[in-house]
């Protein structure tokens, strides 16, 4: 059966985005830097469109990650910045401009109504009926392959609260953040993990645990 | 010049103590299982005059952390169980008995005077004049070894805040505690951190960072 996962980058004071995150920055103040690690990456750039990057033992990382995920759900404020309400006339079209890097069916929960969005090769789907039926859908969409759930931090656990997470990998960055979005929060201590592995990288340490259900 | 080094254990979400500590649960709720790791070694049960213990790659990573450490330094929090005021008549002697397992100079933070206590081959020396006076105590003690930041949280934080830290060692156990004492809070995200090594080891993640001041 395919997995949900889910791998994310982390400082080391457990928070996944800076303080005040908005339109102008969307990772919070200073969060860009909980993905250096990332985007020096030749893997992650060629996915972006870019030339250049290094190859290091993240770029395996990487690869496994990015390998055999079906669908893709992210909250509405990982789609875009953090306005609430009904979409508009001239609804916003995701951070990514008109090839998002995707490239597979994406679900966005959001509490308001709104047509499937299709950018060249990527539709986003938006779900208004709460988690379990964003995972159904991207279950169905996936098929064989695995479900990944790509954030926000409150996405993240409420998908762990709900003991809906097969794998989890966080890329620990050697930074503070001082405030801003939490990994883990309102998810409670009786969730059990248990260690797969810990890898040293340049510039991050990847943990990974498997969620004992 | 001899180093103010850190080692704790933490949570993934951050704790490394659990909620509410006290003198019958001096690490607070669910706080002994960041210990699970350590409390199985062989090395850790030697010290502590218990036979039996395992040996793994944790086993090199505590021997380091043992090593060349001439003095510790930890708060009243640590040392007895989270009364404040005066010590009183017939006052707290640690949590460990006649013959504590430290061996070497113990400089106890307070802001309640008090004479030293000797306790076999360990000598508490209470501070009441702030951390950088209990540095300066501890190197004096330390000579040409290392310092020894032990805890808890809030007094790491303090060491944190104020750049004396040069070496800071995470064990990360794969659990969450859902509350307690924070590492890092009241630390200022500017604080520069370089990873110097990620070891994967049966329980845990040793995460070991050097600080850049």
């Amino acid at each position: 059966m395919s997995k949900v996962r889910v791998h994310i980058s982390t400082s080391l004071d457990g928070y996944v985005a800076g303080p005040n995150q908005g339109q102008e920055d969307p990772l919070g103040e200073g969060g860009e830097r909980l993905h250096d690690w990332v985007t020096s990456l030749k893997a992650w750039r060629e996915r972006v469109g870019m030339e250049g990057g290094e190859e290091n033992v993240s770029s395996a990382v990487v690869a496994e990650e990015n390998a055999n995920v079906g669908a893709e759900i992210m909250g509405r404020g990982k789609f875009g910045p953090a306005t609430r309400g009904p979409w508009g006339d001239d609804p916003w079209r995701g951070w990514w401009g008109e090839d998002p890097p995707f490239r597979k069916p994406v679900f966005v929960l959001t509490h308001h109504e709104r047509e499937p969005l299709i950018l060249s090769d990527t539709t986003f789907t938006f779900v208004t009926d709460g988690i379990e039926s964003a995972l159904e859908q991207a279950r169905e969409a996936a098929g064989e392959k695995d479900v990944f759930i790509g954030g926000g931090a409150d996405v993240i656990n409420q998908y762990l609260a709900a003991g809906l997470v097969d794998e989890l990998e966080l890329h620990v960055a050697p930074i503070l953040l001082g405030g801003g979005a939490r990994l883990f929060d309102g998810v409670r201590p009786n969730l059990k993990l248990e260690e797969l592995r810990a890898i040293q990288a340049p510039g991050v340490a990847h943990l990974k645990y498997r969620v004992v259900n």
